[in-house]
């Protein structure tokens, strides 16, 4: 599932092999392959000039398993790093139904008629790429895809949460570098996968439709206190006084949590992604966010929080792969845990032992 | 902190050194000091016939960090597992101020009213036994301390949040086993402690006051998802229809969440700590609940993902301590921050540098 031959995005385009086996994408060439080999050095000049195909080839170095590709992709973002930073980061959730798809391509247009640059990402850690992934395919965004100043990519392959984040952000920073000064990263309203996009963003964003709660059944519990923004889709004709209904409801329960560490108080606001009405408010709200949070610093206070937040659990997810995959350790957990939850052991003891097995066979 | 004698607890009373320098502690035998020193099934013995003093000095072997102390007390625990497990343990938090004292000692005399057994524990990582800790001295529930069907424990003595809540959890075990039916684990509703509590209880009851909302900017962020039960405090004389009022935003509120994985609805209820009026009807509920989710199979399901969720915390947490106790690692850690805060290094490739040293420095 780590080729790249096998995503949607790359049916009917030439892909050849390029540096290293790293497929050279270019669909202005289908008869003539090119053959180029890019250094890291060439790579990031491509990248800071803008060039999009150079950035998707980097991306997709990013997203590949192999070591001599992470190897050349590390190398790329170390350079890349000191010209990142410079774009607003959106994360973007709602449930299936709630017309994500529509509202992004509606917003998207919206921003690259302000003149911004926009690169569309996505963490669905659940997705295989064969059944198809959120934003697997450019078709569910029409407009935008067609855009030279928008860039889209599906969700990294299936795998690990922590892997997947990893891939996700690493994206960022080269985007960024390549001058993208708004990312959107788009996630489903299930799973842990909120979290991950939340701890990666400057501003979260959640979709939601006008109903009587049942909507919402959907979604996971804690969500709503992590938008910075509620947005009620589907806010036009005879669903408009619903939606400003919900909206009214929802002011009303967020008036109800505490504080956030930002000082800001989440908006809840209506607009139809399909009739693109009300989409220049949520602009509006996302800049005074920005201008806000710039000004009494938590702005930066978040970034380095969410750097220091990855490295941290970059490490724990390390250490417990080493723990878990450690075959002494596996042959014992089953039934260590079965003890647990017999009342032979308690839960702290038999951690004790596992520890104790690990630290013997760790070598 | 770690000794006993500095408890609150114990102040005025006689502390001998008993077996191993564990303090046996007898309050009608101040003159002529008593040195028994019990074996662990004379331990316990006389925790399985409900022996107050034999039960508080196991406590006291759980909570000491000496390894002799350490070996006793699990040998105990784990012949007490057997036959703990049945109370129903609720966990109860709210801010200061919102009268959790009062309200526990006026539920303490109701529940010993009804001939129920009540074991009243406390988690607080964050507090000093010298600065007093919560549940520091008994005569912050004046009637409930006189009560021989009541045991009061103050929070283990401050340490990290996993030692603590280790603590707590094996002195629930002791007191099911001692026969106390309904266990109160309280906590404030600051920091952490609140999901280590909500792991470990079956009910989970959050304490508010009325008012315009400022009141709850002290309560964390996520604590209302948790809550299987919210009560209004102080819904008595001028400010009854205030309580009122809150209890219906409260209503309104939790009807915008999704449906916790229980399939209960969390109810809101007002109540006078102080006047001791609507006692009757929290009971009520959490006897509803526990029906309810015994019915439903979510009562035996939720201890179970309890159990198995501090055995895995337990040893994530003794991973991350092995990690950030090696000398190597603890040298380059804030250098290695600081760079991925200068962006210089991404957060992965910090975490993998980490993580090699670390490996290189095991053993």
């Amino acid at each position: 599932m780590e080729h790249p031959e096998n995503d949607e995005l790359y049916k009917g385009l030439k892909v050849n092999k390029g540096v290293a086996g790293v497929p050279v994408i270019n669909p202005y060439l289908k008869k003539r392959p090119q053959r180029k080999e890019y250094t890291p050095s060439e790579f990031v000049e491509g990248i800071l000039q803008g060039n999009i195909t150079i950035l998707s080839q980097a991306v997709t170095l990013v997203e590949s398993a192999r070591p001599e590709h992470q190897q050349l992709a590390q190398e790329i973002i170390e350079k890349c790093l000191p010209h990142a930073g410079n774009s607003v980061r959106i994360g973007i959730t709602g449930v299936p139904g709630a017309g994500k798809s529509t509202s992004i391509d509606t917003f998207g247009m919206y921003l690259i008629g302000e003149g911004r640059k926009l690169a569309v990402l996505a963490i669905d850690p659940s997705s295989e790429r064969s059944k198809g992934s959120i934003l697997g395919d450019k078709t569910r965004m029409e407009e935008l895809a067609r855009e030279k100043n928008a860039f889209i990519r599906p969700s990294p392959a299936a795998g690990s949460l922590g892997g997947v984040a990893r891939k996700t952000r690493e994206t960022i920073v080269l985007c960024e570098a390549a001058g993208f000064d708004t990312v959107f990263v788009e996630t489903v309203g299930v799973g842990q996968s909120e979290t991950a996009v939340h701890s990666m963003v400057d501003f979260f964003l959640l979709i939601q439709l006008a109903g009587t709660g049942d909507e919402l059944q959907g979604i996971k519990r804690g969500i709503m206190e992590m938008a910075d923004g509620i947005i009620i889709n589907k806010a036009d004709g005879d669903n408009l006084e619903k939606a400003r209904l919900a909206a009214s409801q929802f002011r009303s329960a967020l008036h109800l949590f505490p504080l956030a560490d930002s000082g800001w108080v989440p908006q809840v606001l209506t607009y139809s992604g399909y009739y693109k009405s009300g989409i220049r408010e949520i602009w509006k709200m996302i800049d005074e966010y920005t201008a806000f949070t710039r000004q009494n610093g938590y702005f930066d206070h978040r970034r380095n929080e969410q750097s220091k937040y990855w490295m941290y659990e970059s490490i724990n997810e390390t250490l417990r792969n080493t723990f878990y995959n450690n075959p002494a350790v596996a042959a014992m957990l089953k039934t260590t845990e079965q003890q647990v939850l017999n009342n032979e052991i308690s839960s702290f003891v038999a951690a004790k032992r596992m520890m104790e097995l690990f630290l013997e066979n760790i070598h």
